[in-house]
Formats: C-alpha cells, structure tokens, sequence
C-alpha cells in the first residue's frame, strides 16, 4: 500500500486521467490546485508526440489551468532531452511527424534533412497524419544506411470519433519490417519519458508517482523504474483488470476527487 | 535428383532468374524457344503486384520474347483468381496500390470502394509507391470493422537504384500492428501464386518445376506444394547457400544455358 504522505511530485498522465476524450473528468481543475496548496510538484507526462508544448499549455489554459513549461512532458520533450544528451554536439535528423517533433528537434541542436541522400546521424519517427510513402523511403534508406532509429512513442492507433487509426506504432512497425531494425522508443512504457518528467521535477524517482488509466504503459512503465503507481479507474484499467494482471499499482482510486479525498487525510 | 524427362511445365520467376535489374541474363530469350521446341509449357510467375500483364507483355516483347497472357501469373493476377473463387457474387473492396492490382480487383468482379466509411468486404493490398496516411487510415478502419485483409505479396523491400526501397509487406506489417489481424498473403512462398500458374498451365503438380533464384520464396513455396525445385545461381542463392539451409531444391544450375544443356540430354 502506498504511503501518500512521502509523495512530493505526481506525474499525471492525460487521456482517461485527466479528460474523455476533449472533456475535463471530475477533479481535473482540483487535483492541479490540491496538489499546488500542499506543495506537490507536477508533471503531465503524454506519449503525444504530435502536440507541442506551447499548444498543451493552451489547451489547458482554456480548461482553466495554467501549466508552467516545466510541468509539460510529452514524448517529443522527452525526445528533444534525449537527443540533446546523446547529440551534444547536434548533428542530421531526418524526421517524420509533426510540429510537436520538429519542434523538439530543432530545440535539441539538431538540423533537419528533408530527403533520402544526405546522410543523417538519426531518424526520428512520432506521429503523422500526413505520412507519405516518399517519408516512409527516406527512412527506410537512413535507417539502412546506419542510422540510429528512435521512435517518440509505441501507440499502434488512438481513439478517434471515426474509430482507432493508425498511430507511431504502425509507422515503427513498417520500418522495422523494412529495415530489420528494432527503434529506440522513448514514450510509455519505456523509461526515457519518466526519466524526462523526473529532471522537469527535480526529485528522487522514490519521492514520486506516476497517476495513470492504464496498466500497459502508465503503471508498467512507472514499475520498470521504481516509481510508485497510482490507478485511477476512469479510463481503460480497474481493479478487476489490475488483479488480472502481472503489473501491480501502488494504489488504486475510482476517480481523482477519491484520491485527494485519500491524500487530504495526510495534510 | 530432379528427373527432367519428367517435367511438362516450367514456372519461372523474373528478378535474378531471366533479368538482372532490366538487363536479361544469359540465355533469358533462349530458353522460351528451348521450352517451345519441346512442348514445355512456361509460365512467368513474379511476386509484382504493380504492373499489369499487358505491361508484363510489353516488356517481354521488347526484349524479343512475345507471352500469351495465360503465360504470365504475377501477385495480382493470383489475386484477382483467388477473389474470383473467394467472391464469386462480387463485392466491394479497398485497394491499396497501383495499376495492377486496381485492374485485378476489377477483373475479379469487385467493386473498388474509395474511403473508409462505407463497409467493404476484403481490403487488398498491394505495392504502393503513393502510400498515404489516408490510406493506411481507411484499411485500418475498414479491417478493424471486420473486412478480409489480403496482401498480394510478402516482400518487405524491393532492390531500386537507390538501395532497398519499401515494398508491400512494409505496408502489411503497419496494417497488421494497427489492427492486429495476420494478412492472408499471396505471392511466394504463399501457395495461391502457384496454384494460379498450376491452373493456367492446366498441368499436374508432379509434371511441372519452378526454376527461381531464392530458396526462401521459390524453391520454399514450390516445395511446400509438392513441386519440383531448380535452384538458378544467378541472383540470390547458390550450392552453399542451399547446403546451409533447410530448404532443398530438387536441382541447382549454374545458369539457363546450363539448365538446357542437363535438359537437352533427355530429348
């Protein structure tokens, strides 16, 4: 059982946390103010590679909350920190997806080619609704060629209001299967985007949690690092598909006004 | 050891076997006038699912070797026999790829259905060298929904100029991570490639030998349905690459002037 009262910084996952779909769940506004008034740091963590910064801010903001940059941390933040730490002295991108990755390409020192020829030190593949077979070519000749292969999350679709389409995954698997290469993924469950949000909130991975709808990728990722998880049962996982499963949370709560209710008791 | 007096029928594969890239090998032209002489049949059998046969024709002819249409099976025309036996009233489908594969699918009677919305009952996928997002989209919805997921050809890449550039089983691996369903698959080492040649041969499994350059794909798929192998040294296989694999041609030849001569013994 989670001990709440040794938790200084929650990283909040958003889809089935936070929202349905583009509406706020119950408690969405007060879990930020709650953890504000008792000086619990936060930190959005989103596998979206698609959305930049910027972008997630204004979206929040319409929904009444401010997020300071810091408290931002998307599979392409988490991307631009990697490059940075394994490209300090920049270097050729060839990119696939959209302005959230650019963004964080650019952002990482890292000048982007637009074509198949010029060699480049990495490809970097997130989401994109305007992929072509042409961006699919350029890759499969980088990444051939000896280029490191990172993928910013490993989502295969997202829900959308026609259905589930095809997310990074889909554009991973079809250059793993063209290159034989295994990408470098970087979003949830992989360690890189709670390793991203841990330096955003300056703590010890022991003095944090990662509240997440999801056992695949927000409770497992958060395990495969130490890091306490918390389930909250509004979007995919409940308790009856937790105890199913292998990846055990800390701690689960129905919905987010039945976690602060939890956490208030230790104020 | 193959008996060759035994073979009435000769499947022969393109890329490795009668052409290099666009030039023809060795004795490519020779050995049609060789199987005409003596009353063995031919048919061209390529796991390309882009042109079409008459395309197929044109380019034999330039190169002085005149087919009949029913001496030509690529992966389309397989597919388009396999939805005629598979479809027999019709129906409606979505096409992933080029002229050949569009021309197949209508030649089987179906109609070609353009987005994602309107339910279709197969979503076939060809060689696409303009692979959109939207496409990738459609099939996905279209699968998820419960349509037949059909690829003409395994292939992962093609060999270009520019190095190994994506093919059609590229397209299926993203289509099989974004939906989770197995493609049924057509082209070598499929049996559907094979059967269609069988059937336009209008020949017996154990009268007829398919003659290829990759044991992987042509010598694998024949043996699979119980048809003699000949291994052609010309592309991608040779005598050590077969004695280290487990796949066994009936009959390794250095080239087509080679095969004749062994050939020419039994007349």
């Amino acid at each position: 059982m989670l001990d709440l009262s040794t938790i200084r910084g929650l990283l909040i996952d958003i889809d089935g946390t936070l929202l349905r779909g583009r509406l706020p769940l119950p408690g969405m506004r007060e879990i930020f103010t709650f953890c504000r008034e008792h000086k619990i740091k936060t930190c959005i963590t989103s596998n979206n590679s698609v959305t930049t910064t910027e972008q997630m801010q204004q979206r929040f903001a319409r929904m009444g909350v401010e997020l300071e940059e810091n408290e931002i941390v998307t599979s392409s933040v988490a991307t631009c920190h990697y490059l940075r730490r394994n490209f300090p002295q920049g270097g050729l991108a060839y990119v696939i997806g959209q302005q959230g990755i650019f963004t964080a390409v650019n952002k990482a020192g890292l000048e982007v080619v637009d074509n198949g020829h010029q060699p480049v030190d990495v490809v970097v593949v997130g989401g994109d609704y305007q992929l072509t077979y042409e961006k699919l070519k350029n890759a499969c000749l980088h990444i051939r060629r000896g280029a490191k292969f990172i993928g910013t999350n490993p989502d295969v679709v997202y829900p959308a209001e026609e259905g589930f389409l095809p997310e990074t995954g889909t554009t991973l698997a079809a250059l793993r299967a063209a290159t034989g290469v295994e990408p470098m993924v970087i979003g949830k469950p992989e360690k890189y985007l709670f390793e991203s949000a841990l330096l955003q909130l300056q703590l010890p991975v022991g003095e944090t949690a990662m509240l997440g709808d999801r056992l695949d990728t927000d409770v497992l990722g958060a395990k495969r690092i130490g890091m306490a998880a918390i389930l909250v049962e509004t979007g995919i996982d409940n308790e009856s598909s937790a105890q199913a499963s292998e990846t055990v949370p800390d701690l689960i709560v129905k919905d987010l006004p039945d976690l602060m209710e939890r956490w208030q008791a230790f104020f």
